[in-house]
């Protein structure tokens, strides 16, 4: 066994669940074979506790760190912060350089204020939606995160959540006087956004992820910002997992449809904690009416961090080369599918590509393909963010190492010897799988 | 105007308050000449946006720097794990280490979650404290963060939260679902929290600060221990502010009552984003059964800075300094109190004291206090948080500067001219005021 599976198996004795992140846990990727820990990152470079060297084409930091593993110029900016005192009695400036930043970027915009993770930005964002109208009601489409308001959608139907990213959430731990306070409707499905507005007359939020995989129908967008608009509900844009791939900004930017207020993370601060929620005046300042206040988030180095991501993202026109890289591993997977004959589907924007397989026996072909490339050295998931540290060369490669894979995985398919070449588990996927 | 109140003033226009916390709010400490933001901090000491240099008895950074600010030891462990990638598909193996010293240090708890903030980590708590329960009714005592299920409390009644820390919270933008989900007793009153389980029979969690204030009445914390247990209820010690000040870890372990869940925050990482959630694998298990999970949680500096502060702050024994320089810090004002005949009352434990003025016009003297002290170069508040970067000499000087102040004070009580001589507004404290 390995020293990250010694570990992980000591973690998950002392840790629930083994770790703070599901998409982080190492049966998602190769049951007992994965290297679970790192000792160094540098670029899409990362090296494992026993000195192990793998190039990441499994998540890049679960697609935090866009421009790479420890950058160099966020870097510099950091140690900067840390060295001229991270935390203080007085306030950091840099907090009111990336609220400037931020509205900068989305002209619809007036006012910011901060988190430090995904899912707090998201409960802010739904709170001040809920204090600008006055109604409880949310209507929601897509991932939010862990917090009470998003999964009370699945008190009394606990399927509620499984058409939006993961199956299976659990809404074990709510009070049940949230019962229908959070309302789903799927993706690009205006009418069942419409049949909620007919049942309830309270609805003062629609949040929603304006794209994750697929593009949005066309008028979809457009839909739901008039229905916002006649019902009087804050339409919120969480663009934690879409924001700064395709363009500086949200996705939104690029359909044209503006929200009241967006919701940011993961990329911004290229994997140091910082979120943001932006938004209007009218809906913003409605932050005031209510008690949203945290120590953590006023901490200097999550602003810095932000603030050195932005202006290389900029810079270097990181999201065009993001979505250049995407369509050129899609080219190869392509290719190579066709040449060795497995079935795949591709999906996603190219900055944040999944591929499957179209076998019965997707999830062993799948832990095949990673058992087989971790072995020559790359760390691999089914979805691929890309990042600025990828360079056409380690595409090429990865593609290449990829068909040699390919090619060994259609033989087993053929002979039926594939569930016979795994070392370990197949990968456990969905939430009650993993914890 | 100084910079830091032309940023202020610009700050709010942009961001809804104008920071992330009520506590730094500038109005809080002194009206249109406080400092603000800062450049830079170093042990006890911040220079201002214009290059003032001020000696910090007001917070340092709301008690999160009990070794000091940009500590070296600390620093130098952070800029290591930035070095190395601080962000990573892979896990950091710090995590494991800091789940096993926090375990170490509170032999009663086997398990251990993460998080970046305290409001974050009480929030887990409590969901896993109802998890594990099955019982979706929380009593609580003390503050405890911005998060839904707190500000439930004043939904019906919104003085339900003025006993506790800050008064007038308004639950503003909370599902009404929520009410009387979330049930108030005082701290030292057992028979509160008896006439409440009397009431309802679905109390899953009890969370309260062990201590802030005053010291617990004798049988207290020992007879909220006896309820929970006779009513099947998870307790949850809130550790956030007092964790880590007058013993390595919990203030508990002084009591001798322990808890099924401990949360801290704050002084655990000396100002980096890092919370945590220790607790008996009975109550911790049930994490298993909901979804926490966050990218943030991750990230490793918030792990690397708390082991780095653990085991400075064990090594030089910080918390018996920090009772230490409490101590004589509450000497001294009470010698010049008496000298000048100012009326002042102290309260806290001696790592977090608290000075209050008895006239009648309390905050305008606070406010000349401050205003007077910002002069001689001090930032000052009315609670002063202990730091291992204070020793006796700053302290006594301080104290000598302030018994001049405490002097020309009396002098304009006597006179009259109290309010007069205020260069600006009078503090503004309480939620209300300060949004």
């Amino acid at each position: 066994m390995n020293t990250g599976q010694k570990l992980w198996q000591e973690a998950k004795r002392i840790i629930p669940g083994g770790n703070q992140l599901l998409s982080k846990r190492a049966e998602r990727f190769l049951p007992g074979l994965w290297p679970a820990y790192y000792d160094r990152a540098k670029g899409c470079e990362v090296w494992d506790l026993d000195g192990n060297h793998y190039y990441d084409f499994a998540q890049m930091g679960v697609g935090a760190c866009v421009l790479g593993y420890a950058d160099d110029d966020v870097n510099a900016a950091v140690i900067e912060a840390v060295n001229k005192g991270s935390m203080c009695t007085l306030n950091a400036p840099e907090e009111v350089a990336l609220a400037k930043r931020l509205i900068g970027l989305h002209p619809w915009a007036e006012q910011a204020r901060f988190a430090r993770t995904g899912g707090e930005a998201c409960a802010v964002a739904v709170r001040i939606g809920r204090a600008a109208t006055g109604k409880g009601r949310v209507a929601f489409c897509g991932y939010h995160g862990w917090h009470d308001w998003y999964l009370a959608a699945n008190i009394g139907d606990e399927s509620n959540l499984d058409g939006q990213l993961l199956p299976g959430l659990s809404p074990t731990g709510l009070f049940r006087g949230l019962k229908e306070s959070n309302l789903p409707f799927n993706y690009n499905r205006l009418d069942e956004l419409e049949a909620l507005t007919k049942r309830h007359d309270d609805i003062g939020v629609i949040i929603m992820e304006p794209q994750r995989g697929n593009a949005p129908a066309p008028g979809f967008l457009e839909g739901v910002r008039a229905i916002a608009d006649r019902i009087g509900a804050v339409l919120i844009f969480d663009e934690v997992t879409s924001g700064f791939r395709v363009n500086m900004g949200g996705i939104h930017l690029t359909y044209g449809v503006e929200p009241d207020i967006a919701v940011f993370g993961k990329a911004l601060g290229n994997g140091y904690p910082i979120a943001a929620i932006i938004g209007r005046r009218k809906a913003m300042d409605a932050a005031q009416s209510s008690f949203i206040s945290s120590t953590m988030w006023t901490e200097r180095v999550g602003y810095t961090a932000a603030l050195a991501t932005l202006e290389k993202m900029e810079r270097l026109n990181v999201p065009a080369r993001l979505t250049e890289l995407g369509l050129r591993l899609n080219a190869g997977w392509e290719r190579i599918a066709a040449e060795t004959g497995v079935g795949v589907h591709i999906d996603g924007i190219p900055p944040l590509t999944h591929i499957g397989f179209t076998c019965p026996e997707a999830p062993a072909a799948q832990t095949f393909y990673t058992q087989q490339m971790l072995e020559k050295g790359y760390l691999l998931g089914a979805a691929v963010y890309m990042t600025n540290a990828y360079d056409e060369a380690i595409i090429d490669r990865f593609v290449a190492d990829s068909a040699t894979v390919f090619a060994e995985l259609r033989a087993a398919q053929q002979d039926g010897s594939l569930e016979k070449r795994l070392k370990g588990g197949v990968i456990q996927a969905g939430f009650k799988r993993l914890t």
